[in-house]
C-alpha cells in the first residue's frame, strides 16, 4: 500500500506529481491519534470549535493563491477552482452560524406526567471522508465542516486523480493547532480508502455507484453508518410554455459547467415537441459561444476532461449514440490538445433510451435532447433511469412546473433553473434509487448525521410507582 | 424454502404449531402486489391512512381475546401479552396524532433572494420488517405503524419462534380492505427474511447482533436503507445517595419483566460500595416475592423462557459466573417444569468483567451486582461493553445522576427508573456501538425514516441570471 502513485496533469497529459499512501500501520496510528484528540475537541464546545474554524478560514484566505494554483494543476480549469474555494469558505461561515442552534440540547416534559425528557447529542468520534476528483476541494470539505462542528475528528482521503490541493491545505492547518490535531488528510487510492473504513466510526463517500456500494457494504460489515452520494443522470424537462431564453441558458450552464464533470449535471433534456427546433437552435447557438480554456486557463469556460478514463467513457457514449442514429449539432468529439483531452459543448438530437448517452452517467459537456408529446411521457422518460439525484423543470407557470416536479423520482428538483442545489444547501434531500444512501447532506440533517442522539428520561416523581410489579 | 417449520410451545415444550414459509416465487408476487397497491395508499393522503388505521384499531379491539390467547401460546406469559396489545393500540393512536404534522410539506424563502424552497416527502414504496420473538406483536408493529402512516406498504416477517399471533392478526385486516392491500405478514425463518430483503426498498430489523449485521450487509448490497435495533447489556448505576427502595424496585422490574427477555433489560448493576450490602438485601427480598407463572399463566409474574436456545445461553452464563467465583443469592438455575424452561429472578454478587454474565447478552432474569468505589470507576465499567443501547442511573439528586448519564455511551438513559423507553417513545435515540445502526425508531425520526425528503428549489425571479456563464 505504500507504493507511490504518479498523478497525471489534465492539461499536459504528463505525470508530474507523486503521492505516497501511508503504510497500513501509520494510517492506524494516525486514526488513533485523531481519536484521542477528539475528546478535547468535543469538550471545547461548539463555540470553541467555531473559533477554531474561523481561525482556519483566515489561514485559508491567506493561502488562497497557492490553493487555486494547486487546484488548477489538479483540474486544468480556473474559474471553477475559484468557485470551489469561495463555496468552501462560505460553507464554513454558514455552518458556524447554524451549528449552535442545530446542536442545542433540549429539555421538555412528555405526555407521561412523571417523565421529563432531556435530549442531548454525542458526536461520532472519528469520521472518514472519501472524496472524488471533480471538485477536489469542495467535495473533500462539504461533509468535513459540519462533522468538525459537530465535535468529530475527521480523516479525509481525497481522490488520487486530483490530490495537489492537499499539500497547501494541510499547510493552512499549522496555524490552528486545535484543529490540526483533529483533521487529517491522507493520500492514496481505493485501497487506502478501504483501509480507512476499518478505522473510523462513520464514513462519508462521494463518487461512483460501483465504489459507493462497496463502501456501503464495508461499512455494514464494520457496523458503522455510511453516507454515500453517488452519480446522477439528471433530466431537464422543458414544457411548451417555458421561457426558452431562460431554459437554454440555465440548461447549458447546468450541463457544461465544470465541463459536465458534476454529479448534478443536466445529462438528459426532454423538450415539448412543438418547441423542439427552436430550443435546439438556441441551445446550439449559446453552446457554440463557449470556448475551450486552451491554450491558457483564461482562454475560455470549458476546461479539459480531468480523468483520462472519463474521456474514454465520453467518447464511447458519443460513438454509441451516433451509431444508433443520433445527430450531432455541435461539438461531438474528443480532441487532444497539448496532451490533454478536451470536448466542446455537444448538442445531440434523435436520441433514445437505447443509447448509453441517455442511460449511463456520461460526466461530460454532452446535451442529448429528446422530444416528448405529452407531459406524462416526459415524466415517464425522466423516471426511466437507475439514477434519482436531481432534476430540473422549466414551465411558464410555477404551478405546472410543480405538478411535474412532484412526480419525478429525485431528491432535488430545480424549477426554471438548473442544478440549484449547487448554490443553495438549505433543502433536505435524499437520493432516490442508485444515486445515494443515507441521510441528507443538505439542510439541518447535514450536521445531525454526525451525532448520536441521546434521550435522557428522568423520573420526576419518585413516589408513584405506577408501572412496576404490583406485589412489592 | 417452502418446507414447513414446527413451532415449540414454551410452556409445554411440545411442537404444537406449524408454519409454512412461502415459496420464493409467491413471496416475490406478494411483494409486487403490495408495491402496486402502495401507489393508491400513498395517494389516499395521511388523513385517509389515519382513517384506515383507526378502523383497524376497532377490529383489533374486537379480536383482543383471540390475540391474547395466541400471544400466550407464543410466549407462555399473560400480563406482558396484555401489555403488548395495549402498547400496540396506544402506538396506533399516538402515530395517528403525530403523523399529519410530521409529514407536513413546507415552503419557505431561502437565504438566496431569488430561490424559494418547497420541502416535500415521498415514502419508500415497500418496507420490510423482520421482528423477534420476545415481544412478538409489539416488535412486529413498532416500525410498521409509522411506515404505514408515512404512506409505505409493509411486509412483516415475524420470528418463527412465536408466530401464532399472526393468524388472528391477519383476520383483523379483512375488515379494512384499504389496509389489507398494503400490509402483509409472511411466515418463515432466516431464509425467508433474507429473501424478503431482496424485494423491499427499506428494511427494519430487530434482533441479534449476528443477524443484524447480516441484514445490514444484505441491505447495503441491495442498496437499500437498513434500520437495525439489536441487543443490549444495559447497565444500572446506583450512587451512594440513591433512594434504595426505589432503585431496587425499578431495577428488579427493569431486569426481570418479560423474564428478562427484552433488549433493554437491566443486565448489569453497579452499586456504590458503601450501600452494596443493603442494596443486595433489598433486591433479593423483592426478587424472592416474585413467582413463576406456573402451573397457570396467572400463577405469577415470571413466564417461561420462550426460546429453548436462550435457556441454554442463560444456563451457560450462570455456570460460567459461578465457576469464576460468583455467589448466587436467589434463583440461579434453569428449572424444567411441565416441559417448559423456567428461571427464577436471580441475584449474583462477586461478579467481574471476565464473566459472560457481565459481557454478553443473557436475556434472562439475571441481576449480577458489582460494587464500585468511585463514580469514575462506575462509568468506566458501564462503558466497558460492546453494547450501547440504554442504561439507568439512580442518585439522590437529578444533577448528579445527569452528570453520570452524560458520560455513558448509550442512546437512552433512565434517571431514577429503569427502561423508561419501554413506556415513553418521545425521545430520539441512536444506538451506540453494536446495539444498532440507522436512525432513531423513537421520537419524530421514527416516522421520518420512511420518507425520502425532496427539495424543490424554485427560481422566483426569472429575469436575473447572476450565476450562469457571463458571455451569453
Amino acid at each position: 500500500m505504500n507504493k507511490s502513485i504518479e498523478v497525471r496533469n489534465p492539461r499536459t497529459g504528463k505525470y508530474d506529481y507523486v503521492i505516497i499512501p501511508p503504510p497500513p500501520k501509520l494510517l492506524a496510528q494516525q486514526c488513533n491519534r485523531l481519536r484521542r484528540a477528539q475528546f478535547r475537541w468535543q469538550h471545547l464546545g461548539v463555540e470553541g470549535r467555531i473559533a477554531a474554524l474561523q481561525e482556519w478560514k483566515q489561514a485559508l484566505l491567506s493561502a488562497r493563491d497557492q490553493l487555486i494554483e494547486a487546484l488548477v494543476n489538479d483540474t486544468g480549469r480556473l474559474s471553477v477552482s475559484e468557485l470551489e474555494i469561495d463555496s468552501f469558505l462560505h460553507s464554513i461561515d454558514r455552518w458556524c452560524k447554524l451549528a449552535p442552534d442545530l446542536l442545542q440540547e433540549s429539555a421538555k416534559n412528555t405526555s407521561i406526567p412523571f417523565i421529563a425528557l432531556k435530549q442531548t447529542a454525542t458526536p461520532y468520534p472519528l469520521v472518514g471522508v472519501i472524496s472524488p476528483w471533480n471538485f477536489p476541494l469542495l467535495l473533500s470539505t462539504i461533509d468535513t465542516i459540519p462533522a468538525l462542528l459537530a465535535g468529530c475528528a475527521v480523516i479525509v482521503k481525497p481522490s488520487e486523480i486530483a490530490p495537489r490541493f492537499v499539500a497547501p491545505l494541510i499547510n493552512t492547518l499549522n496555524a490552528v493547532p486545535n484543529l490540526r490535531d483533529v483533521l487529517a488528510f491522507v493520500e492514496g487510492a481505493g485501497d487506502t480508502g478501504y483501509a480507512l473504513i476499518q478505522h473510523v466510526d462513520l464514513v462519508c463517500f462521494t463518487g461512483s455507484i460501483a465504489t459507493g456500494r462497496k463502501v456501503a457494504e464495508a461499512a455494514a460489515k464494520n457496523f458503522i453508518p455510511a453516507f454515500v452520494e453517488l452519480g446522477g443522470k439528471d433530466p431537464a424537462i422543458v414544457l411548451e410554455t417555458a421561457n426558452l431564453e431562460l431554459a437554454t441558458s440555465a440548461i447549458l450552464w447546468g450541463a457544461v459547467v465544470n465541463t459536465g464533470q458534476s454529479c448534478l449535471s443536466i445529462e438528459r433534456i426532454y423538450v415539448a415537441e412543438s418547441i423542439l427546433d427552436k430550443f435546439v437552435e438556441q441551445l446550439v447557438l449559446k453552446a457554440q459561444r463557449l470556448k475551450l480554456a486552451h491554450p491558457t486557463v483564461e482562454s475560455g469556460e470549458i476546461g479539459p476532461i480531468i480523468a483520462e478514463k472519463q474521456a474514454a467513457i465520453i467518447s464511447d457514449h458519443l460513438l454509441d449514440a451516433v451509431e444508433k442514429g443520433a445527430v450531432i449539432h455541435c461539438g461531438g468529439k474528443m480532441e487532444e490538445l497539448g496532451g490533454g483531452w478536451w470536448c466542446r459543448p455537444t448538442v445531440l438530437t434523435q436520441v433514445n433510451h437505447e443509447m448509453k448517452v441517455m442511460t449511463e452517467e456520461t460526466f461530460g459537456p454532452i446535451m442529448p435532447v429528446m422530444a416528448f408529446s405529452t407531459v406524462e411521457e416526459a415524466i415517464k422518460l425522466a423516471n426511466d433511469s437507475i439514477y434519482g439525484l436531481s432534476a430540473a423543470v422549466f414551465a411558464g407557470s410555477e404551478e405546472s412546473a410543480l405538478e411535474v416536479a412532484q412526480q419525478i423520482d429525485a431528491g432535488a428538483i430545480s424549477i426554471n433553473d438548473a442544478a440549484l442545489t449547487a448554490i443553495m444547501h438549505e433543502g433536505e434531500k435524499n437520493a432516490f434509487k442508485f444515486s445515494g444512501l443515507g441521510g441528507s447532506r443538505m439542510g439541518a440533517a447535514g450536521i445531525k448525521r454526525f451525532i448520536r442522539k441521546k434521550a435522557i428520561l428522568i423520573k420526576t416523581n419518585t413516589t408513584d410507582d405506577p408501572w412496576w410489579f404490583d406485589n412489592e
